[in-house]
């Protein structure tokens, strides 16, 4: 059934998604915060920074927030996570959505200072129930899914029946959705996983090699598991696409910026210098600190995080720091998670 | 405290390990099945294959089996998985090994047609009990820490003091070990690793990109837990380094033997034709059907084992599994196992 589908952001994302949804046979507009742009966009059907983008005739473009909604009975949130509140804000202002309108979140991040998740800045701006809230996360580079490159992703809710509207909406042959029912979960993983990617880079600038890399990834997927249960997370969303998924793809990747942030500071870069170097937002960056308060006013030791830590923002020398966590006492490897007993980990 | 360690196969594994031993401060007596191959790595301390490697004086090498064992606490099995069981038995032969002797396998991989695991071989043949065997696996690639790259691995056992035995033995510090109770499981991560990686190779023969590679590293995981839990391991066993962790740096490397082969049939050969290129064993093609087999029989959905088999065993071509991959129906992310109720998932 063909829906009417805003997109409220026009970064690569949220136009990919866009044009996806379109592909779809559903009717799409997609608003772009800035007027001059939006009319470019309109015109040459594509963005610069992705040129394979080739959106389709039924997507419309505009400027216009409250025109953008109206009618609509979904909302996709694609704005930077730093821009969320205040684009919601002025939607609000304007009329706000209609009820019964769906809202998705496909913007991973927190919000600065109150590390408020997506979810909760969409409840609280636009006053929407959780059951008409959903999440869409998992590993997904833009340029890939452009190229109709496969990918799997996941749509988590509260709500089944939005979880499975949403998988049904975005799947396509190329783009495989799972549903998911931890939207919490899943939200946390797309926001931790920067931090293990600055740490990963830093390895990299730092000459290691694989087996580094896999221990820190495997070690930081241990510390987001931990972390993430005592936050109210489900253990398995952790060890999912959302989660050790996204990781991978964010480690791995030579376009994730966070891992360039990390690469730079690996080979020698203070944190400030580094910081100067990137031309776009380093999540991870302002995720660490808040990460690793929570992990300590949680009592949920995380070493790993305790280092990238004092690397960003202490001026810790980063082969001490490697040093150090070589140089723990090194307990059994999973300490309060391997409590469950036997039989109850199994189905 | 030293002790007196015999390091039965002198691979590129074994030597690492048995110079990773004596640099530690143990006396260690390194078996290599040729005698020839025996004197030359005595005299020129170094393996062709491994330039890096450089053997200190402390190791003693020998192609005699029973001299090997003689007087030692410790027996490490590094032999390839397929020689493990004739190895054991020719020394079963000369007068086996003095009660007391623990014995750690390095060795990953299952026995041929028996699907054995390496420490089944070892109880069988040397008639060792479970408290005197121990496993050592993770994500190790002999190169690297021969070059002391930073590396963690566990060491798993259902003796706890025999893995803190292990862990103590070889922890150095570049080398960092976790101890672990599930042998079981850990010794499945390390075999069933080998067909996702086989997998990775495909997509990467087949150019796709990131967010495939990343899809069927996220899904071969939730394969290898859900059929790993139902055969005895333990959950988090398939999440940590010697299951995520592994599976990471193999579906990565370059060098993997798995993804090598994958890549080859991802690029157009028969499984016949890019068996034949392989100078060495590639483990994952015999893995898969046996997997395979076992799930069916288990009834664990693994659809992603069922196409690496269509593949390597019926000729199916990989484009036509990709999209039947992505055809089937979604469900949500976790089946089986996400029947485990939120609260017995935390602490």
């Amino acid at each position: 059934m063909s829906e009417k589908i805003a997109v409220l952001g026009a970064g690569s994302w949220g136009a990919t998604l866009g044009g996806l949804l379109a592909d779809n046979g559903h009717s799409v507009m997609l608003w772009e915060f800035d007027q001059q742009a939006a009319t470019t966009l309109r015109q040459t059907r594509t963005l610069q920074v992705l040129p394979d983008l080739q959106l389709s005739a039924g997507i419309d473009v505009t400027s216009d927030i409250a025109a953008a909604v109206r009618g609509r009975s979904m909302v996709i949130c694609a704005t930077p996570s730093q821009f969320m509140r205040s684009t919601l804000a002025t939607l609000k202002n304007q009329g706000g959505i209609e009820s019964g309108t769906s809202i998705v979140s496909v913007t991973k991040g927190l919000e600065d200072k109150t590390l408020k998740r997506m979810s909760d800045i969409i409840s609280e701006e636009l006053g929407a129930s959780a059951d008409r809230i959903a999440v869409l996360s998992g590993p997904s580079h833009a340029e890939e899914v452009c190229r109709r490159m496969p990918t799997a992703i996941v749509a988590a809710s509260s709500s089944t029946e939005l979880a499975q509207r949403v998988q049904h909406l975005f799947t396509r042959e190329y783009f495989r959705v799972y549903t998911h029912n931890d939207m919490l979960g899943v939200e946390l993983g797309g926001t931790l996983k920067n931090i293990f990617a600055i740490a990963c880079g830093i390895s990299d600038g730092l000459g290691l090699g694989d087996n580094s890399k896999a221990a820190i990834l495997t070690r930081g997927l241990n510390e987001m598991a931990r972390l993430g249960v005592k936050m109210g997370g489900q253990l398995l969303t952790f060890f999912g696409l959302a989660g050790v998924g996204d990781l991978i793809v964010t480690c791995m990747s030579k376009h994730s910026r966070n891992r360039s942030f990390g690469e730079k500071i690996g080979r020698g870069a203070s944190p400030r210098q580094a910081l100067t170097e990137m031309t776009m937002v380093t999540e991870g960056y302002k995720t660490a600190p808040a990460a690793y308060a929570l992990a300590q006013r949680l009592k949920i030791e995380c070493p790993l995080m305790e280092e990238i830590y004092q690397v960003l923002y202490n001026d810790k020398n980063p082969r001490q720091s490697l040093r150090d966590l070589m140089d723990r006492d090194t307990p059994s490897e999973w300490r309060e998670l391997n409590t469950l007993p036997k039989e109850e980990s199994g189905e």
